[in-house]
């Protein structure tokens, strides 16, 4: 008996997919304590280095298959948007650590809570893809505008709130770019399921 | 007799172009008082859905359609960069209700009038494009290039005299972002002009 | 006997890259003096209008040309990239001159100088493409990847350092607008480094 293997591009997709949700774990969790933020972005860092592998790996097998499960410019441009979302998470961490960030912050947490939700709804609409489900993907997409959507009135808030309650500049310019990176990371998320859409209307 | 239905592309990137027009005049309107900004964010927030939707008509069309009018990548980008518009000025005036800005100032009085002039410019290349009279068009994009040369030239002025002015460092955060955010959607504007050029050239 | 012309596309990439080697050479010595802002601010502007020139020579040839020595879209996007490289430069520049900068920043200096050998390591692979020795790039590529790792670790200590030292909040502000701005200047560098590599391994 032979096992089907598995596509490389559906198989490389899925490990990103899966690595962002690992690391949306962990930032989560992190958060909620914010003990050694050294160790916290040196951790996410590595997940950023992961996902940019599989990004060199599609790269690579792009420029060397002629035959595409789905078209070539939908592999690429679902690759870039998965990386933006680790990069979104990546670069919000190196921040916690660069502006000396030590004690936890409710609308931080409340963002991580909307972005690990993000990551699992991409992870299974990208398994989705990866067996060819493509209809039941949309219920995944939906639940990701409405993620964002979230994301956009969280965001509202808190920078409204910032600039009633925080007399002190400094950490007004550090929270505000914190909340907007991580509102930024929604909408890469957000980006993920557009890219998804357009996958569904051209292929079904 | 029969009267010959517009194409669904033209006709939608007309509606978008008109849109941007209602809501640049709205807003040129509504920065000279500074009367109510909740109400100001709340109706921009509408003209913004209201573009979303337009969006959303020409992805679900060039997905059904063969043969379209003018290349498909073209009514893409021009799609995305009239939306850019449409989002720069929705983005501002959240802010203006963020920060709590409840003043008139005269830099973004000029702005607002900047983009102003740029809605309609856009509206009647748009108009243009829909009736083939591409060669007309360019009348309008160089005024367009025009228009964001002035943009330029008054973020220079106004960040200039905010730096040697303003002491108060949260005023400085605030204004300072909506001028470089009024800015970026002259920039925006001038996208549009740059996809418009583009399309002449290989149109004629 | 008749000499071969050199290919326009190439030949204005040339232009482009040697233009930015002027640039970032300029940049270089006037950060280390800071001595007229306003006339370092027009002549790096006119560096910049020189590289939208070649853009729009490229853009209009691109239009009338039906076959091009790479692909149109590797040419186009490798015009792009220059360009945002002497965006980068030129922007930095203006916020020296709006921001009334006037004394040497030990760290600008070292911005500088990665950006300068960045300049050349662009210079060299531009040219090597144009002789299409396509593999004897790959060496300046991996520089410039790594050139942009270093900007990356300049910006995490002086934004770091800044939060620690600079209490007056609005120098604070100058100087992380400007220390970013660098460090998106380096990522532009490796973006042109992805879209050589990216040429490489399909023409290769």
């Amino acid at each position: 008996m032979r096992v089907k293997k598995k596509d490389i591009f559906f198989q490389t997709l899925e490990n990103m997919a899966d690595t962002i949700v690992n690391s949306a774990d962990y930032f989560a969790e992190q958060v909620a304590q914010f003990k050694d933020v050294e160790q916290f972005a040196k951790k996410m860092k590595e997940f950023e280095s992961q996902c940019d592998e599989y990004t060199h790996t599609i790269i690579v097998e792009l420029n060397k298959t002629f035959i595409t499960p789905i078209e070539r410019d939908d592999i690429m441009n679902l690759t870039t948007t998965l990386d933006d979302v680790m990069d979104g998470l990546e670069a919000t961490t190196s921040r916690f650590f660069m502006y000396h960030l030590s004690e936890p912050d409710e609308y931080i947490i409340k963002f991580a809570e909307i972005l690990r939700n993000s990551a699992y709804e991409i992870q299974k609409a990208i398994h989705l893809l990866s067996e060819k489900k493509l209809l039941a993907i949309r219920e995944y997409t939906i639940r990701l505008n409405d993620l964002e959507n979230q994301g956009d009135e969280l965001l509202r808030i808190c920078i409204n709130e910032l600039f009633v309650k925080v007399t002190d500049p400094i950490i007004l310019i550090k929270k505000k770019e914190i909340y907007e990176r991580l509102e930024t990371t929604t909408d890469a998320c957000e980006h993920v399921a557009n890219m998804l859409e357009s996958i569904i209307m051209r292929n079904s």
